[in-house]
């Protein structure tokens, strides 16, 4: 059992983590490069583990992974505890780490962020399919996926479907589709795919019957909004977040190629810090509950 | 020397890499994953090293990566073979992989994409302080950095200066900074911030004569468009591109908070492969242009 953890250590400990740097967690704490060392080193001794892999950025071993969950959770229990007894706050926000699809960022869940204060908001995006993977190894508190599989130690809850259309431009469809969406035309037409995780595309041709279509080029372009404009541009087609398209389908700057195609989204979150996380939880699905009944 | 790479192991170990894994690397080429493992360590034991790293997902040694660019350079200098000698093309597009920062992609890049046909664009976002790094490992042809400093093999040229704005919502404002910018008030105030590689907002303080303001609450927020919309919506400050906020600052939606800010950009480009790459350097440097000009 560890006691007496230094929360100035913890504090050095975070800062290296959120700058990349031990000069980086100096400057942002307003101490000497060396009082940070030496805050790590008397932190790696107490708990008999290196915390830190050097290099650019800084990264977390396992264990100082663990240990910055741990003055999160402090930090949102302390939070509490001043609320419950009247006590004025310290002035420091608690933290709350997230992970989340870009596409969720881009429609719906700024509207949760507004409507929470007095919280600091770390958010780290990742493919729907692989948030679960930050859940589980502790990197995040909460978690926005596809999957409702149930993590170790997490609550879930559904937050509704994100609908998605497969658009390009018109002049893209004219260039590439005259003859029509047919498995030759579709593995000659460039394709938008976000990122080496998106599956999008790939399930939509499938759904679609068009089956595995291969040898077409592929734009990666690692950016909701930008897939947006590059269809719009006619650099290529690919699935984006309806709410987005919604006035250029109608306007016809893209063209709808057809399909009813969503991703399921599931809330997950750490049960041990549950109530205290219960005011993002609420705010979370207040969100996606107004997104999702207005598509 | 190494002579007669079989090109059937170059596009297995490009899939991997794109992919993730052996398995997504099978389903891209539509053939087994024994297949893929079989050419992969054909092809190590041909260059005498490992080649990938086994993980989720899998990603690329040293020697693996040299090794991917070799296959882009190839398929860049036969592309042009085919044109020149008016040989009919192979119908695959060379590709082209670039690492650039999230505020040139919602700004002004995609301008570049649109004026070129005929090569698959493979784009990785970093900071602009930080894609310097992706170049000098080689694992991109060409990048978009805040640093003239030239890169080792490569040529570069100045693009132009991307404008700033610190900004935030009225709401904000008259909560925060009710009697002003100062430096109190500014360690009190949610600040936005990119990522841990951002240093933006700190850059503004200090060249503001803020100093270093330490304590602000700091929500992450690494997505450019969230970063806008979390202005207007209230959730904290932070420094965004002007040809992203002029429409914002100019119908009261957000508040200048004053400072003229421009982070200078540069095109650098592998200069193995300039003449292939000139295409492409044409187009960046008309679409810059094109921007910052506008601005």
């Amino acid at each position: 059992m560890l006691n007496h953890i230094d929360p100035a250590a913890l504090s050095a400990l975070r800062a290296i983590l959120e700058t990349g740097s031990f000069d980086g967690a100096a400057a942002a704490l307003g101490v000497t490069p060396s009082a940070i060392t030496q805050r790590i080193q008397r932190l790696e001794d107490h708990v008999g583990a290196p915390l830190i892999l050097r290099g650019r950025p800084c990264s977390a071993t396992q264990a100082g992974r663990r240990l910055r969950q741990h003055a999160d959770e402090v930090a949102l229990l302390e939070h509490g505890l001043q609320a419950d007894l009247g006590l004025q706050a310290s002035g420091i926000w608690p933290r709350i780490r997230i992970a989340l699809n870009a596409d969720s960022l881009a429609t719906w869940f700024l509207g949760a962020m507004a409507a929470i204060d007095g919280m600091q908001f770390d958010l780290v995006l990742d493919d729907q399919d692989h948030s679960h993977a930050w859940l589980q190894r502790g990197d995040v508190m909460a978690a926005i996926t596809a999957s409702p599989a149930e993590v170790r130690g997490c609550d879930v809850r559904p937050l509704g479907a994100l609908a998605y259309r497969a658009t390009a431009s018109p002049d893209f469809m004219a260039r590439w589709f005259a003859d029509g969406l047919c498995a030759t035309s579709l593995s000659q037409a460039p394709m938008l795919v976000f990122n080496a995780k998106d599956g999008l595309q790939r399930r939509w041709l499938e759904q679609q019957g068009y089956g595995r279509v291969a040898g077409a080029p592929v734009h990666w372009l690692p950016s909701t909004t930008a897939f947006v404009e590059a269809a719009e541009r006619g650099i290529g087609w690919g699935l984006n977040p309806y709410p987005l398209v919604r006035d250029q389908i109608a306007d016809g700057r893209l063209v709808d190629m057809g399909g009813a195609f969503s991703t399921p989204l599931y809330w997950h979150w750490n049960r041990r810090i549950g109530a205290q996380l219960a005011p993002v939880t609420q705010a979370v699905r207040g969100a996606a509950r107004k997104q999702f009944c207005e598509v």
